[in-house]
């Protein structure tokens, strides 16, 4: 969620005590941050030869004879498509698949600087579902996986849905998942800290978005049982007149203290404020939550109300700002997700693989010295995390049986040589 | 015209003197032939805030503001997508998108090597027309120009008509132009050799398939006269019955003297035999031509008729081998046009752009000191074409006014820097 939200962003102070100038942003985007490069030689008659004519139409018809021998002779194994439709852009809004390239370019280079996994950006001119579903369809053979990034609610719910069911392989919606296996994680912690189980903290979800809802549904998934979400009108509950089919669910899954009302009325006694909404939360609010409490304000580049202000009510207390403790980030959930789905030959990524990711970087952070509540979350740079993440989700993937076997097998003995 | 055709390709002898074995291919082609990696730095929290989030905003907005920006601040400027089918690969035929992928691997391997454009393969799990153009529409601001590779005739044509009218970009079936740019390159020096005038000759085409077709065409457009195409039922003629759509045009355009009958026939006093078919050309017809004549052999990895018995009767021959002299490599052509196309920001790619890139090539040749009849072409690895080629286009292109000015103009700012 480090997303920002308005001109005042490329002034946030203190990222490492210098200002980032304007300047120096333009020129890093001059000519873009991506390039494809050959892996082989391609000097002489003889590289040639071997990468291309003649030699390629053996490796040609090797996968024509056995298509799963595509996971070792190309690079789409581990190829994740970054798809968009640039209708929800950081916090920016709908600015067209054009100006959301420097965000999709970015998240490629990320794949690859945590994970080494090579990705493209895709981003398309049409915001109809059966044309993004259609299209991706189409594609299919050139990629592993699709990481979805940028899709404004409630459209991305549908085409991620129907994009799991069309294609066989990892499909991931990142504003949803990779937040909500983060926000899991450090929930898990600021737990582990308080001393406290998940099972019996009182949850406020403010926003109901594309990341209040996965963030909703994977805390309720690992064990959360009094989750209350809201979006701008107030409190989602059962009968509440025109909801969409996403809130309806959400409505019974949610809230079993059958709270109504406004973000006051829900967060007076809380245990857990998670902030999701862009807007601001008075000082007041914090304060009538229970003791200990735990507020995770992600809205970027602004949270929802000042951390050290919170921290005077709170126990715990995490941004979505890399200059305050507890930076909720997703970087340290989509690398390691995708890497893992895709060294399993994973058909899909599962609740269970969600889960398994969210543990990992939970129990990076409970294994270092200064665990506590001003460390629950590992550093968004920190190089333990995506392997951890990927091994941990792959193991999952293996447990649940969702893995191509025989795809595995070929694409493992490709990685052994 | 480097397309092998059968198991005996990899035996192919004396490359560069040595035999490239079964195992090497393989190896070579683990994990696949191709990587994305980032441009920027992203190793530490700084870096990230430049490249990422909250910097990445500023460029985003400013894209949503000016449009033309785009060319200037992302990759996509200078970005081909290798596009196919699957349905017409190397001489191994419908062998599907999967099977494909280490060819537009190697496409996109050599369009790096050799132009220093960034590439992605982007195979289609579909087969129909509309579904392929309707996927490149949806995918236009992913990319700068689309090069089609591998696509069925005659599939193919109607594939490249409608996405030259649907998108505002270069797209270009390098099995057809491609392949014609350097075939007519190769017969301008061969005229220049035998100081001939290529109006004069009488030039006979053996293959109505995508290449033959595209081949013919272009040789009209540089002033040839008297062309005659053969399919595999004979000569081309108006009134012919059971046409496609496209012999019918080139029934039209070509064949002035109302040649009928079979290649025999049509080969009888001919100056030039353009061998564009995989079948065989007996020494006989050859020797039917007329004193001093052209032949350009260019099926692989068997050339229509061997090289040296071609040359016991005629005075140039050219292949698509690498082991004898004038190889036709489509590789003198694709990097260059493509670059040149971009540099330009074309809106397409025009005939005039297509002759000056085969004009450029033979002006290489030509200025050589081993000019002649063993030397009509570059070598495919001399670094000289691609930056000649390019740069003729980009002329040709700003000649013709189908460049996309602003475009232009903040991409080359871009490049200054």
């Amino acid at each position: 969620m480090s997303d920002p939200g308005n001109d005042a962003t490329t002034n946030q102070p203190a990222l490492d005590g210098r200002d980032i100038t304007e300047e120096e942003v333009f020129a890093s985007h001059e000519g873009g941050k991506l390039s494809v490069t050959p892996t082989v030689g391609l000097a002489g008659r003889r590289d040639l030869a071997i990468a291309y004519t003649p030699g390629v139409a053996k490796v040609c018809r090797a996968i024509a004879d056995d298509k799963a021998l595509t996971a070792r002779y190309t690079w789409t194994h581990r190829l994740v498509a970054v798809v968009s439709d640039g209708t929800a852009v950081l916090g920016l809004g709908d600015i067209g698949p054009r100006a959301s390239l420097p965000v999709m370019e970015g998240k490629s280079a990320l794949f690859k600087a945590f994970a080494d996994l090579d990705s493209i950006p895709l981003v398309l001119e049409t915001t109809d579902v059966d044309e993004i579903v259609d299209t991706l369809v189409h594609l299919r053979p050139s990629f592993g996986a699709v990481n979805l990034e940028d899709i404004a609610a409630p459209r991305c719910f549908e085409i991620e849905r129907r994009l799991i069911e069309a294609l066989d392989c990892p499909v991931m919606h990142d504003d949803q998942h990779g937040t909500a296996i983060v926000v899991l994680a450090a929930l898990r912690n600021a737990a582990r800290v308080l001393d406290r189980d998940l099972a019996s903290l009182k949850v406020v979800v403010s926003g109901a978005g594309a990341s209040g809802v996965a963030c909703a549904k994977i805390l309720l998934s690992a064990g959360a049982s009094d989750v209350v979400v809201l979006d701008s009108r107030g409190v989602i509950h059962a009968g509440r007149e025109g909801m969409n089919v996403e809130k309806m669910a959400l409505a019974e899954e949610t809230n079993p203290r059958g709270v109504r009302g406004d973000l006051a009325a829900a967060v007076s006694g809380a245990d857990v404020f998670l902030g999701l909404s862009g807007s601001t939360i008075p000082e007041s609010v914090i304060a009538s939550m229970a003791e200990g409490g735990i507020v995770f304000a992600l809205s970027n580049p602004d949270p929802e109300i000042d951390p050290e202000v919170a921290r005077k009510h709170a126990a715990v207390v995490a941004t979505g700002r890399s200059d305050y403790p507890n930076q909720i980030n997703n970087v340290l959930a989509f690398p390691g997700v995708f890497a893992g789905a895709l060294d399993a030959a994973a058909r899909r990524i599962t609740e269970a693989m969600k889960l398994a990711a969210a543990d990992a970087i939970a129990d990076i952070a409970a294994g270092d010295e200064e665990f506590g509540a001003d460390h629950i979350v590992p550093s968004a740079l920190d190089p333990r995390v995506a392997p951890a993440v990927a091994q941990a989700v792959a193991r999952a993937a293996a447990e649940e049986g969702v893995v191509r076997r025989h795809v595995a097998e070929v694409a493992a003995e490709g990685h052994g040589h």
